[in-house]
């Protein structure tokens, strides 16, 4: 195998990339300066070296808490739940959210043997324990695994006179009626609002 | 800005990655094995060392004389005219060729300053007097740069005696006549073929 073909193999591993994006990659490097090929390798080779999860709400972060929350400017009573950290990077590219977050570091997925006790629940509840949370905002991902987590957490956080919520789930913007699936159509309906 | 950031920002650079596949790429690199990302970087790394063009054709070489200019089986007759040595790749995927090629190392093109004493024409000119060949096939890509150097090539070639031929250029399979553009579907009537 030569080495243009062992690159192409091993960079369609990446996500998002098949055999003809990875090969087109590959024709890419093989004309580009070497100096950017070099940084590139040496930011892959850190990355995992210098970042490590936020001790409090594990976020990815350089330091050992996290820009957001060591930020004063946070809203420290509401708690955004996210199953990724990569989840907080989109959410955090609406500038609409100025709480701080919760990584559980995945779902609850009976079917891959992921219960409670592999996720960052325990820590979750010694966060609400220890400050004074007003809202807990759910933003697991819609699917069978995000709703189930979504449904363990409004269960054991309802005693502790905290407000949860769930982010809309409905038809995205620009989308349209005639070509959206008919669960998606069915959460929009059941969670519509009044106008006013 | 952190090596997350730098790290999307120099993979969004690659082709066909936008700012949301890069980033998707970043995150999965954070999560994968190191041995993985040591292996991709150091194939990135010595990509351009090892790979040189053959010094026949031009195709990209770990060696001086490339695979298919050193393969015996080959049919040195016949000549395929490609604008770069990833075309060779996409030709011989389909394993329906099997003649030689040569790279142009691009194509005319007035508007961008390149004439013919830029591409690789003189090699060609001296391969084909120092051989015998009985065709020649163009297989520039469809564009006026592309049918600009064919035509350079016909009228260069037209007093050697050889057979000069042109990729067929039409309707793709699998297409639909419906959305296929005009200047296409033009090309595709007046290249017409018997049925036999």
């Amino acid at each position: 195998m030569t080495i243009l073909e062992r690159l192409t193999q091993r960079l369609s591993k990446l996500p998002g990339l098949g055999q003809k994006s990875a090969s087109r990659i590959a024709y890419f490097l093989l004309k580009a300066d070497q100096s950017y090929i070099e940084s590139l390798s040496r930011d892959m080779i850190e990355l995992k070296e210098k970042i490590k999860p936020c001790q409090i709400c594990g976020y990815y972060s350089e330091t050992d808490v996290c820009s957001i929350c060591s930020d004063q400017q946070r809203d420290k009573s509401i708690f955004c739940i996210v199953e990724q950290s990569k989840d907080i990077h989109a959410i955090e590219s609406t500038h609409e959210y100025n709480g701080v977050y919760h990584v559980l570091e995945g779902a609850i997925s009976p079917i891959d043997g992921i219960g409670p006790d592999d996720l960052t629940f325990n820590r979750l509840f010694e966060r609400i324990e220890n400050s004074t949370v007003k809202e807990i905002i759910i933003a697991t991902n819609p699917t069978v695994e995000g709703e189930t987590t979504a449904l363990y957490l409004v269960k054991n956080l309802k005693n502790n006179n905290i407000k949860v919520t769930r982010i809309a789930l409905g038809i995205p913007l620009g989308g349209d009626l005639e070509y959206a699936d008919s669960i998606t159509l069915g959460r929009a309906l059941k969670g519509r609002n009044k106008m006013e």
